[in-house]
Order: structure tokens, then C-alpha cells, then sequence
């Protein structure tokens, strides 16, 4: 029978429990908290006496296996909150989650002589759980919470079979192979330093991609008549009290007083649009009006999982709203998918998932509005020919929206291409039009973010492209490498033709070997290297070394202009 | 005999004791605090029983001319300091004005029965001073601090004679005739709101032009070899006390928490540039290494003296930073002085002064090395072929600098420019290149702003332009201007022609007449408009209107672009 994702995360939350199980019998002192499954696997958070160490892994994975085979029964059972507080006296974590529970009983579940608190859903017995693997140790938070009592983190994964767990450790070793802060750090891409926990320093290379990235998309908003503002980066938190802000999303705000006036920094670019819409009155001539804005937003996460340019508190998002009728949803949605398609296939993502979810239980709008939006969005998605999956009531409370997720070189899954309906903000802010009748009207508003975050999708395509950018997105195209200083000058007017075609290319002309000239190009993945030698330079050719090893010898400067030319994007 | 700088400061010094005096003649019981002459005329900040209003002011003025006329001898006296507490014994500023004089006595300057605590430095008799202008009123405070007493400012100018007094309010009508805060918003380019004072919000044309703006830089960076980076928004503050930033600039930056930790949202870009710098070693081989970076800044400024996109609290610099040696100084600032000469001339700023500052009393850095900065910047100069005065001793005190002030349209000077060496930075973050001979050395650090803020160059060219935008900055170029219907196809394929060659370019294709339609387009300044009637689109050529009235009939559209073409300045 094929097993479910639920199927998996019983199993995974069964793992947990096993890894508890080992760490009473190996280390008896140490108090238990929790244990959930997670996306990739599970962890368990202990109180030890000690710190655990990655040595010591191996030793509590030996023991989980030999209880596994030990095949121990798994029972539940529940019993009176008495009973509970007895047998948890001196955890005092176990006593807050059982006073945390409603009812008067609570889930045990018993393997052996090991027994802990649980909701319930297990494997049936321990023999189950053979295929098993702990990966990382961590410190973490009593309820995630920095000012709370500091715990141990065991984390660690489990499968069904053992080939499904070979595959996923593959998968693994090859994504930190090709991690995008190794090949940030390799290629001189970007930096972090201690001075600025999350905010990414881009170097001149890292840089270039960015503004490579920008200007693709600007091009995409001259195509479809997107208009580019840009907003401040504080905003007075009266704003995002208004903008509901304030209530929801505080804990990830910055904060900042000028003149004894709170500020925020903003977490988000809507609230700024949405002043520039209200600066002036607006007719329905301009509708759909469509504002882009590259917006510099701060939002806090914990040091904990910061991670490099996936895991950031400072980042560029392509922001976009447009204001439009309700009967414009449904065309405005039709042309955004095909763009948000179009772009991903550039980058080679051409496995795409997309999700349309719908009205949530507490949702605000009539339900004639969501059924409105929902069926533009829906035929939206099949104008364009999508396939896609309803996520039914997943749907924010103000408003449908459709998801796209992309699959990496390396299998994993990643959520890029937002559009989101949006029905609360045009009331918040008392947004109008005057429609064709003279009367005033509220128009709707659509989020959409593509990359989402400009730094994450660098991130994901360092790691999708193995550090191998391709050729139009390369901060250097080509690397022009001369034998000898004879060459100098022939190899400045190449450099000179090439720029004017608007490519990005560079002289090494140092006093090293070609050979080290070679290796020093492919280490820094510069997709074209141009050798020049003195028959080269007779000739008025070039020879052109890719960096998969193939070469072209004495092609003429106009043929390697054309063959650019065919690998830009825009 | 010439009238000096310094002449026209004691003038209208002296205004700003005639106005004290018409006011204390109409008012008795005002209190008189300082009157300081500034860069354009005078003020007198007091403390009234009753709150000036701008209609008092003709009268206050008419005071003032009948005291010049009464033309009192102008005398000056020290008195001592007991003498002069007695006399202003119920006025609590003179009192703390004359405790903050150093010695046992302080100066008394009276005209008629008027007297008041003066340094010294006026014109004989009152009767030199008939040609005043009083011009505002305006909130102030004690001290210009805000926890202090609230004063009444009334601000005025003052010349030798009538025909300059006159040029003066002509050129001030007509600066506010074509102030920038007014073009902005008739030509929706950007708008300020409550919500963040000083901070700007560019409309889709505002940004255009930024963008603009910012690609010509780029294409600057391009050609001269710079290397754009970015660096985050805010940053711990043990860096800004080790840049020195904290314990000079704190009362103008503005501080954030994040996790207990103290971080001040960057005011400048220089320590994000050294930690970039300090990312890994770097070699002699590397230098010049030239970084630059359009880095968005905020700076605190009184509410006050917000003004448009003149003074705000953010803004972006074009910023760069060249590392270097102490050899390297008088190549690279040949060069940069060379491309801000370039870049001011493209926008049509051909008056431009030059000054060097050189080093100050309290300057770091020995004499030597000061001696062969600042040589190493005159020989530039001399280099770049540039007349230049000297600012003795007005460096900072970590290194000499140039400074570029230039002249716009009505007659007004700005600061363009700025090339300031710096001895500082490179000693507090311990900067160091690995040289030739495998020595660690120390480089110099160069810094560099152009447009200086992006915003406010912006300001300077609309006033400067008077609203009208040169075509190669225009955010639409081109406006087609369709006679009717019949005509929309062949508006459209001369559109795309257009756009293919790069030009910002729309339609009007609305049912207006197409006087309207012009009308429209010259109200919005846009350069070129293309008259499409049936004639035009029979014989598939256009017909173009500028913005000065004039027209050309029936040329072709390869005719347009070329023309175009000629007008782009990169």
C-alpha cells in the first residue's frame, strides 16, 4: 500500500520518541520536553546534564537501532492529569504541556519501559523504525523562546526503506557539495559578518547577478505595462496599525523613534503602495494600475535559523500590486502566470506545482466576492493551461490566492511565484476609483512577488546550478587569456568589441602560466575563456575553451558576437 | 571700491539690529535674543508677547526704513560684563549669552536709543540700510533645540543698492516659481506624506528618472573600472563607534534593537565598504580596488528645515570608495576629477569652482604624509587642466579635499562634488594590502559622491530646467497623438519601432481632441509629440511636435530614431 505523508510523519514522530528512548537509557538525568516530526525528519529538544556533541550521535543511533530490533510494542494509552503530574513531578516542562492540555486526561504512549507524553499516532512497534539516522545536534529554546530555559536539540531523520534513506543522505551530501554560502565564499559572491547577523554583504560579482536579476525583471515590467515607485524604507506605526500590521506581525518588526514618534522599518512594501495610490484621485482609465516596487524590507528571525542568503532579516523583494476591478482579476491573473512561467522556465525550473487556495473558515468579504475571485483565479489558471491542486479554506482571511513551487537540479521543492487576492487592504485605506459612471468605487488589489525574495532565488539558483551560472547571468562572460604579452593589444580590442556588444568580459594579462590562467578561470566558473596565442593574433581569430572542456578554435570575433548574442535572455 | 563678502555681512548684520529695533520700537515688550547675518540675508529670532504673522511684516518693514532714514550714527562699546547683566537683567538669553563670553567684558553696539550685546562689526550710521527685505516668519527655539524655549523668527535680506536688492527677489520668484516640491507634484514624479516626514516616495516618472540617473552612473562605473557592491541598512554599533560615527554623528542617526543588541541604521556607507574590504586579504596587485555603491542613507534632520527633496532624511548616495596607495592618489583623482567635470557638463553645469582644503590644526596623520595627499591632489587639478582656490586649513581632519560647486539656471550654487582623502578609516579598521615585497602596508582610502544625493541632484535639475527635462532624462520621451481611430494601428506599429530602439514612449489614443491631446502632453513636458493623422499614416511617415512650439512634417520614422539617437548621452 502506498504510504501517505501522514504515513511518514507517524513514522518520523515514532523516531522522535526513539531517540528519547535511547537518551534515558544511555543518559538517565536528562529531562525530556518535546519531540514533533518535522518536513525533513524530526528532532527531540532535551534538558541533559551535559551538552551533547556530534560524537556523540553515532553512540545514541547504535542505541536507537538496538531498541528498534529489541521490536518493542507501541501502546497509547490515556490517562487522568493526576496520574500525569505524578509521573512528570520533577519535569517541569512535562508539567506545563500537561497544563497546557484540555480535559481532564491526557496521551501516553509506552514502548518497553519508556513511556512519554503524546498526542498519539504511532508506528506499531519499535521494529519499524530501522531506518533511522540522526544528523545535527543544535541548541534551541523552551518554547522557542530566547528568554525561556536554553535545551539541546537532537535532530534526525527517518524513511520506510533503507533506499529511501540512502537517497535522501545523497541528496543531502550533494546539496552541502554545492551549498550556496561554500560557492558564495569560493566565488566571492557575498559575505556575512558579525556586525550585521542576516543582512548579506554583496560583493562586486554578487552584486552583478543581482542587478542581473533586476533589470530581467524590469524589462518584464516595460513588456507589461508594470510601472516601478519606490517607497520609504521607515513609516510612521500608525501605517501599519491601519494596515493590520501592527497586530499580526509586530514580533518580526524593527522599530525606531524620531522626534518621540514610533516608526517601523518596513516589513512589507503594500502599505507605501498604497499611499502613492491614494496621493492623487484615481479614474478607472487607469485601472489596472500596475505599481512594482524592488522593496528593501527588514524582518526578524531568530539567530537560530538564519542561513545565509535562504534565511536572511534584510531582503530585496519584486513586489508588485495592481489595482484593479473584480472583472479585471481574472485577465490581470492570466497574463501574471504566464509571465511567472515564462521567467521560471528561463531559469530551467520547468517542473512547477501550482496551488490555488480558497476561503478560509474566518474569512472577511462576502461570499459572493471569494466566489467571485476565486472562479477568476481558477479560469485564469486554465486559460493559461495550468495544471494545478485546490488547497481548499488555505486561503489568507483576506483573500484566494495561487502558489507556484519549483523543483530544484537536486529534487528539492521551493515555493516561488506568489498572486494574492486581496480584499482587506482596499478597505483598510478606503481606496477608490471614480468609474465610468461618476460613481465611486473599491478596486481590488493583487500582490504578486516572483523571485520573492531577490536573495533567496540568487541562493536557490547557486545551488540549482551547481555554482555554474549560466552564460547570460555570469558576472563575468568571458575571460580573455593571453600566452604571452605579445598579445596585449590584440586582446584589448577584442575586449573592446565585446563590451560594445554588451558583454561582460575581462584581460587576465598576469605574468602566469596559461595553464594556471586556465585552472584559475574554471576555479571562478567564468563560462567562456578566450585564449590567445601569436597565430591567433596573425589570424585575427580567437579559440574559445568552455568550461565544460569543449573548444572552438579560429573563430572569427563577429561569429563569437552572434553566438552570444543567442544565449541572451533579454 | 568693491563691496566684499565680508562687507555684505556686516550689512546685513547690521539689518538684523535694525529690524531688533523696529520691532522693540512697535513692540516693547519683546524679548531679543540673536540676530546673525546667513548665507542670504539675516535673521532675529524673538521671544513676543503675541505670535508675528506674515502680514505684520510690511509694517515691521516700514519701521525699519523709517529708522534708516532717521540714519543714527551706528557706535560701539565694550561694556562690562556687570554693567551688562544689569541692563538685561529680565532677559534670560542675553544673561546666558553674556555668562557663555569668555573675558570680563562684552561688546554694546546702539543706534538712537537702541542697544544691543554685540561682537562688533557694522555699518556706520543706519541710513546705510534702505535696501531690506524682510521676507518670512518662521517657528525657532533657544538654541536651536527643541527642548527649549519656542522663539518667533523673522527672516529678512539686505544689499548696497536697490538694483541688487531687486535681482535678488526677481531670482527668488522665480526659484519659487519653478520650485521643485511644485513640479513634482504637476508632473506626479514623487510625493511626501504624514506618515514619514522627510522620507520621499517616488511616483513610476520620479523613479524613472532615478533610474536613469543611477544607469549613467553605471555606466560610468563600467568605464572606469569601479565595482558596485551593497551593504546592509543597519549595522551593530560597535562599528559605528570604531568608524567614529558615534562619538561625532550620533545626534543625527537613528538606532534600532534587535535581540538586546544596539544597531544604528547606516547614515553613510564607508564601514559596510571596509568590511567588504576586510573580507579577505588583499594584494598590491588589486589596487586601485574602487568600490562603489548606491547606498541608501538616513540622516536626522529638524522638522524644520525639511525641504522637499532638498533636505530629507533619506536619500541615496552615489557613493565609491578607492583604495589605494599613497602613490596612487594623483592617477585616480585625475581621473575621477575628470569624470565629475564630464558628468556636470552633460547636464549642462559649465560654471563650475573648484577648492582644495588643506589640513586643519587639530589634524591625524604626520605632516608628510598630509604634504604628499594634498600635493598629490593639486598635481591632479593641474592634471585635469582646472582652476582652483585653496580653503587653507579647512580639511577634515583626516585628510585634504576637493569640492565642486556648481552654478544652475537661476543662478544659485550647489555642492556637486566631493574627492576627500582619508587617513583615518584605514587606520581604526586596520586596513592592509600585502605589497609587492610580501609587506603588510596600510592604503589610503578615497571617497568619492557625484550627484552626492540622488534626491536631491534630482531637486537641482528640475529647478534647474525649470520642470523640463532634457530628452535623454525624460521619463516619457515620446507621446503619439493619434488624430483619430483610424490611426491606432499605425500608432501602434510605430510604437514598438520605437520601443525596439529603446525609447520611453506611449499613446494617447483617448476620444480627446487632439488639441487636448497636445495641450495634455505640454502640460506633462513631454519632450517630442508625434501628430498622427491620415495623411501620416498614408504616406507611413510622422509628423513631430517639441516642446518649444516647433514642428517638423512628414519625416521619416529611421529619420525620428536617428535623431533620437544623437540625443543619448550613453
Amino acid at each position: 500500500m502506498k504510504k501517505t505523508d501522514n504515513d511518514l510523519k507517524i513514522l518520523r514522530h515514532s523516531a522522535a520518541h526513539l531517540v528519547a528512548h535511547a537518551v534515558l537509557e544511555l543518559y538517565p538525568d536528562t529531562k525530556l520536553t518535546i519531540g514533533p516530526a518535522t518536513e525533513e525528519g524530526f528532532f527531540y529538544d532535551f534538558l541533559p546534564k551535559q551538552t551533547f556533541k556530534e560524537e556523540d550521535l553515532p553512540k545514541i543511533e547504535e542505541r536507537m537501532l538496538e531498541i528498534a530490533n529489541r521490536n518493542y510494542p507501541i501502546t497509547h494509552r490515556e490517562i487522568s492529569k493526576e496520574e500525569a503530574r505524578k509521573l512528570y513531578h520533577n519535569n517541569p516542562f512535562k508539567l506545563e504541556l500537561i497544563d497546557g492540555i484540555e480535559g481532564d486526561t491526557v496521551g501516553l504512549s509506552c514502548q518497553g519501559d519508556f513511556c512519554d507524553l503524546c498526542r498519539g499516532g504511532h508506528v506499531e512497534s519499535t521494529g519499524q523504525l530501522k531506518h533511522v539516522k540522526l544528523l545535527a545536534v543544535a541548541g534551541s529554546y523552551w518554547r522557542a523562546d530566547r528568554t525561556k530555559q536554553a535545551l539541546q536539540r537532537i535532530i534526525g531523520t527517518a524513511f520506510f526503506t533503507e533506499k529511501e534513506l540512502n537517497d535522501f543522505l545523497t541528496q543531502r551530501e550533494e546539496a552541502a557539495k554545492y551549498d550556496h554560502r561554500k560557492i558564495g565564499k569560493q566565488l566571492d559572491l557575498f559575505s556575512f559578518h558579525e556586525e550585521g547577523p542576516g543582512f548579506p554583504f554583496f560583493h562586486p560579482r554578487g552584486k552583478k547577478v543581482l542587478n542581473i536579476l533586476v533589470n530581467y525583471m524590469r524589462h518584464l515590467h516595460d513588456k507589461y505595462n508594470y510601472q516601478e515607485v519606490s517607497t520609504p524604507t521607515m513609516l510612521s506605526d500608525e501605517l501599519w496599525k491601519r494596515s493590520g500590521h501592527y497586530a499580526h506581525y509586530k514580533n518580526n518588526m524593527y522599530f525606531c523613534t524620531i522626534d518621540e514618534r514610533n516608526f517601523a522599518i518596513k516589513p512589507m512594501n503594500c502599505p507605501g503602495s498604497i499611499l502613492i495610490y491614494k496621493s492623487r484621485p484615481r479614474s478607472y482609465r487607469e485601472l489596472p494600475l500596475k505599481l512594482a516596487e524592488f522593496g528593501h524590507v527588514h524582518r526578524h528571525e531568530l539567530s537560530g535559523v538564519l542561513h545565509g542568503l535562504l534565511r536572511v532579516r534584510a531582503f530585496t523583494q519584486d513586489d508588485a500590486h495592481i489595482y484593479c476591478t473584480v472583472n479585471q482579476i481574472e485577465q490581470e491573473v492570466t497574463t501574471l502566470i504566464k509571465i511567472i512561467k515564462d521567467l521560471l522556465k528561463v531559469f530551467g525550473f520547468d517542473n512547477i506545482q501550482i496551488a490555488l487556495s480558497t476561503r478560509p473558515e474566518n474569512a472577511m468579504g462576502s461570499q459572493e466576492l471569494w466566489n467571485t475571485a476565486t472562479a477568476a483565479l481558477s479560469d485564469a489558471l486554465k486559460n493559461a493551461k495550468c495544471e494545478f491542486t485546490i488547497a481548499e479554506g488555505e486561503g489568507a482571511f483576506y483573500g484566494p490566492k495561487i502558489e507556484f513551487v519549483i523543483q530544484d537540479s537536486m529534487g528539492r521543492s521551493w515555493t516561488c511565484g506568489t498572486i494574492q487576492v486581496d480584499f482587506m487592504n482596499p478597505e483598510n485605506f478606503d481606496l477608490t476609483y471614480t468609474s465610468s459612471a461618476g460613481t465611486k468605487e473599491r478596486p481590488v488589489m493583487i500582490h504578486q512577488a516572483i523571485y520573492g525574495s531577490l536573495e533567496r532565488f540568487f541562493a536557490i539558483l547557486l545551488e540549482h546550478f551547481k555554482g555554474q551560472l549560466p552564460f547570460w547571468l555570469s558576472p563575468t562572460q568571458i575571460r580573455i587569456l593571453t600566452i604571452s604579452d605579445s598579445q596585449n593589444e590584440y586582446a584589448k580590442k577584442i575586449e573592446a568589441i565585446l563590451k560594445e556588444n554588451g558583454l561582460r568580459v575581462e584581460i587576465d594579462d598576469s605574468s602566469d602560466q596559461i595553464n594556471s590562467k586556465i585552472k584559475n578561470a574554471q576555479l571562478e566558473k567564468i563560462p567562456w575563456m578566450i585564449v590567445l596565442g601569436q597565430k591567433e593574433a596573425d589570424a585575427q581569430t580567437v579559440s574559445v575553451r568552455y568550461l565544460d572542456g569543449k573548444q572552438k578554435m579560429g573563430i572569427k570575433i563577429e561569429e563569437l558576437v552572434d553566438q552570444a548574442n543567442k544565449l541572451k535572455v533579454f
